[in-house]
C-alpha cells in the first residue's frame, strides 16, 4: 500500500497510522492561524495550531508574531501576559521575550541564559489573513502562499469573514467540500436544490501542482434558495461550481448561477449572474479538532451591503450544518473507527485530493 | 470460583473480569428500547445498547426498526438522516438502507456493491415497548418476550410510564429493588415508612426460570405519606410487595395495602385496597450507565386521572432519589473497587439474582 | 540527584517521579479538612484530601470527625447519609459508623462480621480550622499543629476566611507565595504597586525546622491601591512582608505599610501602621487540584467591621488572580512537562521550600 494508490481508500486513518504512527500527520506549509483584526495589540491570542499551542500578538509597531505559547521559566501561558516595547512579556514573573522566541529581559538579573528561550514561528500577514508556518522554518518559503487578491477589493467583492471551531479531523471539513452530491441531502433546505441534478452534474477534474481543481455545471437546474433571495430568480439557472483545494489548507471557491439561455456555460458570459467567491482556509488544532477560517464575497450586487451580510448569514447556515454532520462523523470515527466503510463513484474527487495530501506527507518524512 | 457458587458473592466485577474479561457482560435478550411513542415517523432516535450505537426509526407503514447508527459511507450517524419509501437514508450523501441493514440506493451510481450493509437489530413491539435483541440474531425468539397486559389496560390500570438515564452499571439498579431494606432509610421521604418494619418483613423468596421472585408482607404497619395521600388511611395497614426478576433487564411489581383486619394477607382480599403495578426496564448503554424505563398503574382508583398522576409524580420522586443513590454508588466503585466490601443478610436475595445472571452469562459464553 | 542537591532544581516532577515513582507525594503531616463552620451537624462534607474521599462530619457532642467517604456494605457514599446518636449511618441501607470506623449497627441482624469497618482518620479542631492527619496513624502528633491565635482574637485581629479550589498542584500555589517578585506584574492592579521595588526588596532568607521564613522590605515605595484604599496613605511608605512557610500545607504571613520616615524599619515601630496577618492553607485534593483555604484579619482598624470587608474583598481579588494563573500553569506542564525551563534568580526562596519539602518526603519513603 503506497500514497499514490491507495488500494482502499476509504481507509485513511489507517493508512496514515501505516505510514506515520504516532506522528501528527499534517503537511508542513502555511496554514490560516487568524483573520488579521483578531491579532490586536491588546489582547495576545492562544491558539492551538497542528498541535502546537502559539499565542499570537502584534509588536508596538504592528507586526504580527507567533511564539509558544509558555514561558521557559514556570511554564505560564505567554497569552496573558501583554506587549511591551522589548517584546511578549510574561505576566507572572516579567520576562520577556522578542519575536524570535530569546529572552530580553528578566527582572532582577542581569546576565540572560541562552537557554532563556522559547520557540517562534514564521509568521506573513496577507490578503487579511495571519498565516503560520508548520514544518521546519529553514523551509519557510513566503511564495508558498496563496493569492487571495478579493479579500482585498471591497469595490468589487466586498465580504464578510468568520471563523468556526469543529471538532473533527480538518480532512473531514476537505472532504465534505470535495464531494459536492452532499448538497442535495445535508442543505437541502439552504442552498440544496435538486439532489439529483447534484449526482448528476457535468464535472471535470484536474490535477494540480499543490491539489486538485473540479469544474461542475448544473445546466437548466432549479434555482435553490440562497439564489432565489440574492437575485429574485423565476427560470430555472446554469449553474456553475469551481473549487480548488491548495495543499496543505486552502480552498478557493468560486460558484453562481445565470439564467438558463443567457449563455453562461455556452459562451462563458457569467458578468450579470448571481457570482460569489469564496475562501476557506482549514486549520488543524489536533488530529480531532480544527478551525474553519471562511469568508463569502458577494460579486453580483457589491454596492449592496444588505445583499453583501444575506450571502454571509446564509452561507453561515449552510455552513454550520456542515459543522454538525462531520462533528457527528468525527465521533462515529472516533467510536469505531473506518472498518467496513465502502466508497462509492462520488467519492473520485475526494480521494484525489487525500491522495495528494498522503504524496506530500510521504514526501516530508523521507 | 463458579457461578452457582460465588464464593465472595459481593466480588461481582472481579468475577466478571475472571470470567469475560474485557468482553461487555450483557445477557443475551430482549431488552426494552424505547416506549412506543418515542419511535415517530419523523425522527430517527438514537440511543446506546449494549455498548451499541443503535438508530430507531419507524418506517413508513408504521413498522419499528433498528440499524447500527453508522453510514456504510463515510461513517455519518444514521439518526441525521429521515425515512424515506425504500428505508432509511443517510442525510450526508443521500445511501438508504432497508430494515435489513441492506443498502437499496446509493445516489450516482446504479451497481450496488454486496459489502454496503450496516447492521440490523431484530426489534419487536408488544405492550407499548419497542423490544430490541441483544445476542446472535439467530436466537431471537420472541415467545422470550414478557407480558405485560397492564400497559393496554387503560380502564382498569390506566398507567404513566417516564425513563431516567442513569450513569451507574444497570445492576447496580436490579439491586436496589431486589433489597427493599433500602426503602426506609433512602425513602423516608416519601414511601418509607417505619425502618425496622421493613428490615423485619416476613419475605418468600423463590427462583423461577429466568429470575427470582420474592413476596413480602409489612403486617400491621404505618402506612407512608404516599399511601396516605393516595387512600386517606387513618389506620395501620398490611402492606404486600410483590417482585418478579425477569433476566435479562426487567421487574415486574405488585405492591399495596389495606386497612388491618380486611383480610388482604389471611384471604388474599385485597382489592379495595391500595394497589399499584409497576414495569421495571433496565437497558445497559454501557459498562457504566444505562436506560431506566418505568411505569406505574393506578389499580385503587382508576377513573381518577389525577390520582393516576399523583402516583406517577410519588413515584418519579423516589425513583429519582435511587437515582442519585446508584451514581454516586458507582462512582465509588469505579474510583476504588469493590476491595473490603461485606456481605450483610438482606442481601440475600439481591444475591440470588446475581447468582442467575452470572449463570446465564457463562452459559451463553460457552 | 539526591534531594540536598537538586542539580536542576525546576525539573521538580521528574525529580519526584524518580523518587516515588506511582505514589502521590504527599508530605505526613496536618492539613487543614475546613474550617471549623463548614462541619455542620445537618450535613456531612464529601472531600478529597491527599487523593482519599473523606467525609468530614460532627457527632451529636459536637466533636469533629473524619470517615472514608464509602460504606463498607455496597459502596455508598457515607456523605448521604446523617448522623444518628450512634454514629454516621449510611443513607442507603442503614449500617452506622463510630468516629474510630467501625460498624456498630446493621439493619436486620445482631452479629456484625468484624471486617465490617471503614478507615478513619486523626482529625483535631484548633484555632477556627478542622485540621486531618495524612500519613501513618500512630505518627499523628497534635504538637505539630501550628498555632494561629488570632483566628481567636476578634477584638484585635478581626477576620474573615474562605476556601478557593484550585485546579493545580498545590505547590505550584505555595511557589507562588514563595516568590514575590510576581506582584508586581500580575497584582498590577490590586496589591502591586512597582515591579522594581518588589524585584530590588530587601530580602533574608531562614531556614527553620519544617519550612522556611522570609522577610522582605521595600523602603520608600508607592503605596499600592488596596494600601491607599485601607488607609488613606498620601506619601510612600516602609513596606514589610514576613513569610513563614511551614510543611506541609501552611503559610504564615504578616505584611503592613507605615508611612516613610515614620520608624517602621530602622525601630521596629509597626503600630498605628497598615497592618495583615494572612493564614494560608494548601491542601492536596490529587496531584493537581487542591484546596486554597485563607484568611484576612484587620490589624490597623480592627473596630471597623467594613474595613475588614474591605480587606477580605481586595485579598480575595488578589487570590482570584493568582488561582488563574495557576491553573493556567498547570495545564501547561500537563501538556508539556518540565522541559526546557529555566530557573532564575528570584527562585531562590522558593527552591528552599522545595528542598525542604524533598527532605521530607525523602525521610517518609525511607
Amino acid at each position: 500500500m503506497f500514497a499514490g494508490e491507495l488500494v482502499e481508500p476509504h481507509l485513511w486513518n489507517q493508512f496514515m497510522d501505516y505510514c506515520f504512527g504516532e506522528q501528527m500527520p499534517f503537511v508542513h506549509g502555511w496554514y490560516v492561524a487568524a483573520w488579521s483584526d483578531e491579532v490586536i495589540a491588546d489582547k495576545p491570542l492562544a491558539r492551538k495550531i497542528c498541535g502546537e499551542s502559539v499565542v499570537l500578538y502584534r509588536t508596538l509597531d504592528g507586526t504580527a508574531a507567533a511564539l509558544e505559547d509558555r514561558c521557559c521559566h514556570r511554564a505560564a501561558p505567554l497569552h496573558l501576559g501583554r506587549v511591551v516595547k522589548e517584546g511578549l512579556q510574561c505576566g507572572y514573573h516579567g520576562l520577556v521575550f522578542n519575536c524570535a522566541g530569546t529572552c530580553v529581559l528578566i527582572p532582577g538579573q542581569e546576565r540572560i541564559p541562552s537557554t532563556a528561550k522559547v520557540k517562534s514561528f514564521p509568521v506573513v500577514e496577507k490578503n487579511q489573513v495571519v498565516w503560520i508556518w508548520h514544518g521546519p522554518a529553514e523551509a519557510a518559503d513566503e511564495s508558498l502562499i496563496i493569492d487571495y487578491p478579493w479579500h482585498d477589493d471591497p469595490q468589487n467583492w466586498p465580504h464578510k469573514r468568520s471563523m468556526y471551531p469543529v471538532q473533527a479531523d480538518y480532512m473531514l471539513l476537505i472532504d465534505n467540500v470535495m464531494d459536492l452530491t452532499h448538497i442535495g441531502y445535508l442543505h437541502a433546505a439552504t442552498i440544496g436544490g435538486n439532489p439529483e441534478q447534484h449526482v448528476g452534474a457535468k464535472m471535470t477534474t484536474t490535477p494540480t501542482p499543490r491539489g486538485v481543481k473540479f469544474v461542475r455545471w448544473l445546466l437548466n437546474s432549479n434555482p435553490p434558495p440562497t439564489y432565489v433571495k440574492a437575485m429574485g430568480f423565476t427560470k430555472n439557472v446554469d449553474r456553475w461550481q469551481e473549487f480548488e483545494f491548495i495543499a496543505p489548507g486552502n480552498i478557493i471557491q468560486f460558484v453562481g448561477g445565470q439564467e438558463v439561455g443567457k449563455g453562461a456555460y455556452e459562451e462563458d458570459r457569467r458578468d450579470g449572474g448571481f457570482r460569489v467567491r469564496r475562501f476557506h482556509g482549514f486549520t488543524p488544532e489536533t488530529e480531532t479538532s480544527c478551525f474553519y477560517f471562511w469568508s463569502s464575497a458577494n460579486g453580483y450586487k457589491p454596492s449592496d451591503a444588505q445583499a453583501t451580510e444575506q450571502l454571509f448569514q446564509e452561507i453561515g447556515a449552510t455552513l454550520y450544518e456542515d459543522k454538525v454532520m462531520v462533528e457527528a462523523q468525527q465521533k462515529k470515527l472516533t467510536e469505531r473507527g473506518e472498518g467496513g466503510l465502502v466508497g462509492i463513484r462520488s467519492d473520485a474527487t475526494r480521494l484525489a485530493m487525500r491522495r495528494k495530501v498522503a504524496e506530500m506527507l510521504t514526501s516530508q518524512k523521507s
